[in-house]
């Protein structure tokens, strides 16, 4: 038994180096209710709080630097309200490029034609298509809103393939988006407030969603209709290059990742990137890739400041939003 | 104390009614190793593994019942080695449409042109970078894969551009990936087998990867060069309308799953489904919501036969192909 | 193609009935920074924020109905700075049962002998083992912390088993907790206060961690000491029955999570639920079980309030409290 | 435009090095279903794959160096069909220490009893309480079982009463297990198997689960009864100083995790470690902890060779055991 003993006291009880660093602390209430520090706090925290306050940190940074600054989120995210957040920054020009999905365009768009509601995750698929209300996650839409997106949108396709037919000029993704926007005419809307402000929005999968189906039903009486998404790649990546610095906030995975990320490639990387997603790496997927692999590819410079953060963005944005753009 | 036995006695052992229902048993070990058995044996295992046997059984009714198939995966299954598997499936015209996104068609061609490398999910992107190695999870891609991808597009690229100035037709995606299937030559590759067997491949963000940038490159020569979406979502969401029964099989999450589930859409709905991924509901993603979710939308049928299995597709897809889909 | 069209308009553009519920709104920033109604804002951003703001609706109801409450939570959090927060709630007596793991315990007292850092995940492991710094996430803690800690923990073993020999009585894991708290005298302590204020502390594995290790190194020379878990499983179960009301918030999986669920079965069910964790349920583990599957069990009572936020601890707790619990 | 052109060139079509290693390259169906080269081929299809490829490498050389083995499993998996694969180990005696929850004694005992159904996740927990039918996941228990386990054990925990009172020897958790085992002397019985062939079984939170309702009921009526954890503890960190190697194979996370990880630290680290869980490491627990992480503490040597495979045990570990212990 002595033996035994020695040899684990070795081991458990070796000794240690000191280490510097911010010592582990947490909020301590006893000090009152104060936001400001509660979140200042989350940077001692230790594990997704201090990558939340890191992503803070970064994003104040980019902004002191002026960074020219790429949004990217998902399609979720617009159903939900995020959406109010992110037609904020579009308002004050705190952004410069936004990429998203069809349906983070769509669904912007469509709000204003008719509210969606808060639901729960549990219910019933079959019930809800029997009253035709689609859910997505825990929010409901009922179908009559997509029923009014069409009137809406046919007759700007209308004008569109009009001057498509009087101009050879094939429309592209951005452009089309930008007209939704200025035909919405509508100041709770992140596309008014970013055709108002030019600010770029990229849509690298404009059909997949809603506008896609309208499409369809346009193409069935307008078949010469085109719609052309190599423009607009040549437009999104340039838009990286001669830039002095730049950062990537990017909210969800999938192509709006990738899209942000590869635009930068053409600059040899991003100078600050900060992630907001539930992927996780070990499936090799692009949406739970970390920075650091972007690193390799050259989409992040080397030296760039980065961080992921591992949640749900509905939560921590508008946390992120209030320290790092409101006033 | 008494009282507190009482309660506790009739709230910890409380009677029961029976249950019917498949007895929990797993694989036993004393009958030797029998992979076939041992994969059956899922089915009484509980958990994932329940959820995988139902996948099996679930592709299996479909495929005897002819069901039209709908293959979805994303770009890091083609970068590592279900891209095998896929081109199996395609080169015996196993599955009807396949849809993917632009790393999902690149890679597999690129693969032609380059061998691809294992490495480690953890290697320094720094020092990769210095190297030129780009890292996909934990495959390695040195870059001289996308140079020799420049060598092989750029022609194809013009011969398009040249046609389109001709006939005035604008390429779609779907057209682009026949071509390169053609163009590549190669028994190896999904998209060679899928031209030549007529499966129709749809990409709606094909400028997303290193297509998108070898498109860039040709337009900064050629920026008449245009790329129409628009047919391809006419033929994609036609292609659903009029099957008597559809069936989804997706891999990964984003774009390619929305894509095919909205297609569904006109229909009325698939009537199978097998989902494989990795993301979860919580955050109200499209990835990672469950097929119940697309039945309030009408993208599944309300009895259709439908299952999640949230998994690493590298791990599950071969034994799902093995048992449902090889001979 | 004229039927298609008919098929895909019933399908895409049906009728809708209408939907109650809240409006998903999220928070207008044009209001300035009040963090008050960004976190009100929650309820009707949808996705993990909705779930967030119903776990703090649960809590203040509970708090109001005067439930009786336990709260749960791993030893990752008391590494990090939720321990301050902890403290905070024991301090107050603004939760009435604690239930933790050996970590929950140990680091909280080592925490009074030597400081803790904030690290990075990704630190080598073979440089810090040489030099004795040891990682729990992105927090590190020096070796010598555990030297102190035996320092600290001997003498106590000694009187207990001095005692143990005169009197007969074996000690448990609560009253070794309590005495613990006790010895180290110590304001920034969660077991200093709980003791002074009587809240109960269970730790049904306290052998599992450097708690272990000391009594191992005691046990060496003193093999006659032992430690009783039988007596506190009587007092936890019983603490349930017979309470009005009672409440759990549980923080993190695995034993603390259904040990506090097991205990409140006694009473058939807690009436007021609130898990934070980010495990899933599709692998059948306890850690990743809903609310739902503990009615089942007659755990959480058929109409208790309950909910499940998917997310960090490190990032919602500290919100939680400020609303609930802080003033 | 020709400066931007360079600038795209010089990043996107950089010149790279070679990188060595293995070839991805998925199964070839074309070779026919053989289910040995189809595990075979996960080295080269990357992602999840590759590690579940590495884990089997690892085990196959723990197993050819004699390392002396560690199994942590918890509840969830012998509530499900793994409990006959651990059987299978058990009764052959290819590992060398078991590590478990209460539940992963009882459920295995308790299915002598009564069997167990394969259910769906999404029942509801109202109507099953009903009629007495708990839920683990997508397995369901009628009450009765447990039932049949209070007749099974209170005879056993009177004879250890008993005896405890007459020699004044308290119970351990490992030594109880041992009697359960020989008690229920049904050869379907993990424990069975464990007693007869001399493996330890420890379970360092024995009292949190029906095995802790069982001694609250028993105490009632014998509350001097005991039960002690503390000869374990000093028995489980023995066992591992002196062996020449140890391999750590944990399934799942929680106490059974840290408890192996623990142990090894007092022979200065295992030298073998495959851990297959879901858990992730961004909150900082120590379920979601890579190996690297116990290689800073000395839980893992630090040249081990290690793996963390991020997938269902219930589906991988089946095909684990087929490449590594069955024959």
């Amino acid at each position: 038994m002595e033996d035994k003993e020695k040899i684990a006291r070795e081991n458990i009880l070796r000794e240690s180096e000191d280490v510097d660093g911010k010592t582990v602390k947490g909020y301590d209430f006893n000090e009152g209710i104060n936001y400001e520090k509660i979140i200042d706090r989350y940077a001692t925290t230790g594990a997704g709080a201090t990558n939340l306050a890191k992503a803070i940190e970064i994003i104040k940074e980019a902004r002191k630097e002026n960074a020219f600054t790429y949004l990217g989120y998902t399609s979720n995210m617009v159903t939900g309200g995020l959406r109010d957040i992110f037609r904020y920054l579009a308002e004050h020009k705190l952004i410069d490029v936004i990429v998203t999905t069809a349906g983070g365009i769509e669904e912007d768009i469509i709000k204003c034609l008719g509210e969606f509601k808060i639901g729960e995750f549990n219910l019933e698929g079959k019930e809800l298509r029997d009253k035709g209300i689609n859910r997505a996650g825990n929010i409901l839409i009922p179908n009559s809103r997509y029923c009014r997106f069409e009137d809406f949108i046919i007759p700007i396709l209308e004008k569109i393939n009009k001057n498509q037919k009087e101009t050879k000029e094939v429309i592209t993704p951005s452009k089309l988006i930008h007209l939704l926007g200025k035909e919405i005419d509508n100041k709770e809307s992140i596309y008014y407030w970013a055709q108002k402000n030019n600010i770029p929005v990229f849509c690298p999968a404009i059909t997949d969603g809603s506008l896609g189906d309208m499409i369809y039903f346009f193409k069935n009486k307008n078949p010469e209709f085109k719609l052309d998404v190599s423009d607009d790649i040549v437009e999104m990546n340039n838009s990286t290059i001669g830039k002095e610095k730049t950062a990537m906030i990017i909210l969800g995975g999938g192509v709006i990742k990738h899209h942000i990320c590869n635009a930068n490639m053409f600059r040899n990387g991003a100078d600050y990137a900060v992630y907001v997603n539930t992927a996780q790496e070990f499936d090799g997927s692009d949406a739970g890739a970390k920075p650091d692999e972007a690193v390799s590819w050259g989409k992040i410079t080397k030296d760039a400041k980065t961080v992921k953060v591992s949640a749900d963005a509905s939560i921590v944005f508008p946390l992120i939003v209030a320290k790092c753009f409101a006033k």
